[in-house]
């Protein structure tokens, strides 16, 4: 069902020499800096040591592949011969933290692999504007050097509205592409393809390489009645299929799902029949990055004769971009502010707002807790969740639910009626995807493990054989010849690299081990000034102890912890001028410790700290 | 549709004289201690200021309302003439944490009202032996003095099981009930309904008091094809509602889904059609609570000829329970042990084990991590995961099933096959029930208050006046009468208690806080020597960081922080002698705080201490 790709024969490849830089005409000139650095090693030490190796396309997952979020590729041809090679980046996307990394903002592919490399970074080529594709961008903007890039219109917008926050970065470089352009990106030729997704400006990617046409389908769906966006490319996405396709990586994020997942359309009769017969507000919980649907809703209040109200920053923001680029088509007077929605009678308002995951400072539940400057809730106001919830958010959301009930209004979930279409196809679709274009390979990639693996399953289930799909995680170097696909035994770095305040990459696994710690059985320091002369402690030792346990109820326990403290120290030092320091501390951590332990069947983390005078 | 309970008509109400307790026969005899208290004041002072007021019944759900788990319930007649009450409590059940509560194992009822009136309890029922119905009775017991405990056979089984890990405890005083007995408990008189749920001995109370009959369902479906079990018993629900039942108190669980809740024979089919096909070892992940899957488990494996191995702690505990009372009944030679599992060809091995939700010591992760000492994980075992997913676990759910996922086997879950069924009953089955038993007054229990709104919305959709159902909320007091329904402006202490460790209680709001904090961004305690003649810091202030930031890598901020340190201590200590120590730390935390804020946007918790020599 495939034929390999034959660069001799098609003659279409565009082979990149040493100076392909100045041979390629929508190639930048190089930035300020971009070569002003070291000599580096190109090559991996591993490899000079080895039987020369065959020049091939090395596919790099640098995050979304047991997981969801933090999508980023990496596409290297890898020269052997000229002990060269030519990068391609895909999305650079960011997810939220886990409910064991406390205080952490947001998580990032780790680039340790890039950094010597960047200057072999031809371009790095955003699939859709959506934050688990383009989030990462500013935290590792400088590190890739400020590469290339590439975006149709409203990812770029959104890409610039976001660096617009970080004023401290240089300028983007941004190549604005759309559906059908081809763009020549170092060795590789990019086309660029429109697919369906929950925001408009999706593209599926099909990349010319050295080996044969590889191809990214951005996430996606199949949607033949979409809302303010066209159907996908089907017939192009046939001719793929025919003229021979090397390697699918495919969105595997609805792999477990069956059936075919529901067109925007579909909903719009749902969510039309609730705004219309609603007495009083609407009020929508969505995600701000969802554009089609707030399209969808403004669309829908017009005809009924409701003015909207766009709440929460990114929701602002979305909308503004949006607007501006002709993506949300209002007319004249329907956006109105939430101070002016007062004047008008409920039932010609729509709040369009964010936080239909439970976050703390989004629209509804500002509002769900009397925290909303303009806004109250009251009877007869209903509030429209149309979102599906993002997993190990369910409590939050469900605090949300119960608090929002308890103004008295009427709350709607898609679990209820049809009113919210995910952005990712089904196990029909995908199947449907793998029949159009034919791949020789399948990569899964974008989702779980076991979307993952359910994605493979679909693979075998369309006839690839088992050696023809490569189910891989992050860091993991698969290997692509024209006939060959094989998994590098040595991964690249790809531990997570977390954001904390202005820290990219300072937590590691030791402060968050502690934080976790703390968070556990809080923690007790223990001040202890000691005699160097003579090894006894001098007044009473200091205890500060912090989510433990509440000291003024526990007199006693302090008490003996003080007497702990000054039989060990006076114990440890007996006979010792000038005192072991570290042996002290030791002997308190356990001592004390096991006291406590013993008292309350809890292990605060307990710190010594002595003062010699 | 309803008849109010007329107890003149009737004769059949046992109603209390003061000396009540001699006349009951089944009421056991006062234990040791239990009068020997300070006389205490029965009337509430702000019932006494008011006109006198009329007698009633007060129902005070301590938990349950508003979550999932931690249900109590105190059915209350006060007496106002005499001066006196009778205090039924129904079930005392444990809640898993949430995640913003690191640290807590479990949360329990506040029993803060009953204090002072535990010689007003005449008893307490069990509905069935779930944890969030029995597991919460170790904390109380001391403090509810012991009270007279009913349960049915399991229910007791598991309550004297669990009851067997607190050693330091007394004695429980259980009367075993049966399906259709009937008990006088103080002024109440109790019969005992069998109703189907996902463990056997499940009771539905219809409960006699001097106002008219009320019932509580406890957790229930309706099945009518149970798995060793019998259906419910809808004759005698029928009567119940053609003799008039005043109030219903119903789960709510399950009135957010539509239709009818599964079958337990349902699912036979699914299971054991996998059991049967698997090409090697079946290991099914679940609660051990739910004693009927298990027995439909090893019965499958039986027929098919598989051994089967019970792992975990509280799957062994509650087969052992269950085999014991006979609910649970195997052939000789069918369980064996895991070390044995390794002598059977792997087709003819289930391994039964804990561990559906995630948990992290429970059979599932540790076979997945490598962690079990007998069993290693291998390609060609097939993991059935058979309960459903509890909020808030979804994450770590997909974590360990993408870490199985790893080791090459297959693993099936109730979303890919019906291969569980709920334990509550949904909205076309709770309509069955109100259609039977055709209440008056209508109090949804157990559940989210969206849930309890779900209950509420079936209850008018069946012809119940608004003002006849009640939604409330954990504290808060019902007030029922022959004809009326009320809810008291005061409700009474139902404030979280928290069990950590060997506390019950001792972590309040404040340590909590303090957790979340510590969790957030860590901590960074200053010790500071300071001379308090001059007011001079002495030698370099210690430091000591945890959670904050990796210290080693930030060796410039630490030093500046130092400087800060002096500068701030000798800045508010010029002139001072002796100097204010409050003081001098309040401005090290203020200006400190603001310099590891503005290097790094983090707010860890300054702890300064004053060492003045």
């Amino acid at each position: 069902m495939n034929q390999p790709y034959r660069p001799n024969q098609t003659g279409k490849m565009f082979f990149r020499s040493s100076s392909s830089q100045q041979n390629n005409p929508r190639r930048p000139s190089p930035r300020r800096g971009y070569f002003n650095r070291a000599p580096e090693n190109l090559g991996e030490k591993t490899e000079h040591s080895k039987t020369p190796q065959q020049n091939c396309l090395r596919i790099i997952p640098l995050g979304g592949l047991g997981e969801v979020g933090r999508n980023m590729t990496v596409i290297e041809w890898r020269d052997y011969e000229r002990d060269d090679r030519d990068i391609l980046i895909i999305d650079a996307g960011v997810r939220f933290p886990e409910e064991d990394m406390p205080g952490i903002d947001l998580l990032i592919p780790n680039i340790k692999y890039l950094e010597d490399k960047t200057d072999k970074i031809s371009g790095l080529v955003f699939t859709h504007g959506h934050f688990d594709h383009i989030g990462a961008l500013p935290y590792m903007l400088e590190k890739l050097r400020n590469p290339m890039i590439y975006a149709a219109p409203l990812t770029r917008g959104l890409i610039i509205k976001r660096h617009e926050e970080f004023k401290h970065l240089p300028k983007l470089a941004i190549d604005e592409i759309k559906n059908g352009d081809k763009r020549k990106i170092g060795i590789f030729e990019i086309e660029f393809i429109h697919i369906n997704h929950s925001i408009p400006d999706d593209m599926a990617l099909l990349i010319k390489t050295p080996v044969g046409r590889i191809m990214c389908t951005s996430d996606f769906k199949f949607d033949h009645n979409p809302v303010i966006d066209k159907p996908a490319e089907i017939d192009r996405l046939k001719k793929i299929g025919q003229d021979g396709l090397l390697l699918l990586m495919s969105d595997s994020t609805g792999a477990e799902e069956p059936g075919h997942s529901i067109s925007e359309s579909d909903i719009q009769v749902n969510l039309e029949n609730l705004i219309k017969n609603a007495p009083g507000r609407v009020i929508v919980g969505m995600f701000a990055s969802a554009i089609n649907r707030v399209q969808q809703i403004i669309a829908i209040s017009e005809k009924h004769g409701r003015k909207v109200v766009v709440e929460g920053f990114s929701m602002k923001a979305a909308v503004e971009v949006s607007k501006v680029l002709g993506y949300i088509k209002t007319k004249k007077g329907t956006l109105i502010s939430a101070g002016e929605s007062n004047k008008y009678p409920d039932d010609k308002i729509t709040i369009l707002g964010t936080g239909g995951q439970g976050e703390e400072n989004a629209v509804l539940m500002r509002l769900a807790t009397h925290r909303h400057k303009q806004l109250e809730l009251k009877k007869g106001d209903t509030i429209i969740f149309s979102s599906s919830i993002i997993p190990g958010n369910e409590r939050t959301i469900q605090h949300l639910k119960d608090n929002l009930l308890r103004h008295g209004v009427k709350v709607y979930n898609y679990k209820m009626l049809d009113i919210h279409a995910g952005g990712h196809g089904h196990q029909d679709d995908l199947e449907y995807m793998l029949d159009l274009v034919k791949p020789k390979f399948l990569m899964p990639v974008h989702g779980q493990l076991s979307m993952l693996y359910a994605m493979k399953d679909l693979g075998l289930k369309m006839g690839l054989a088992e050696t023809n799909i490569a189910v891989v995680e992050n860091g993991q170097v698969v290997r692509l010849t024209q006939d060959s696909m094989t998994i590098d035994k040595k991964p690249v770095p790809s531990e997570m690299v977390m954001v904390d305040g202005l820290g990219v990459g300072d937590v590691g696994s030791v402060v968050l081990r502690d934080r976790q710690m703390l968070a556990e059985d809080g923690m007790f320091v223990v001040v202890a000034v000691v005699n160097s002369r003579t090894g006894r402690v001098q007044g009473s030792p200091d205890i500060i102890s912090r989510g433990f346990i509440y000291l003024r109820d526990n007199k006693q326990m302090l008490s003996d912890a003080r007497t702990i403290i000054r039989r060990v120290v006076e114990k440890t030092t007996a006979g010792e001028h000038p005192f072991n320091d570290v042996l002290v501390k030791e002997e308190i951590k356990e001592k004390l410790g096991q006291f406590l332990f013993q008292k309350t069947h809890r292990r605060p983390m307990v710190l010594p700290v002595l003062i010699a005078v």
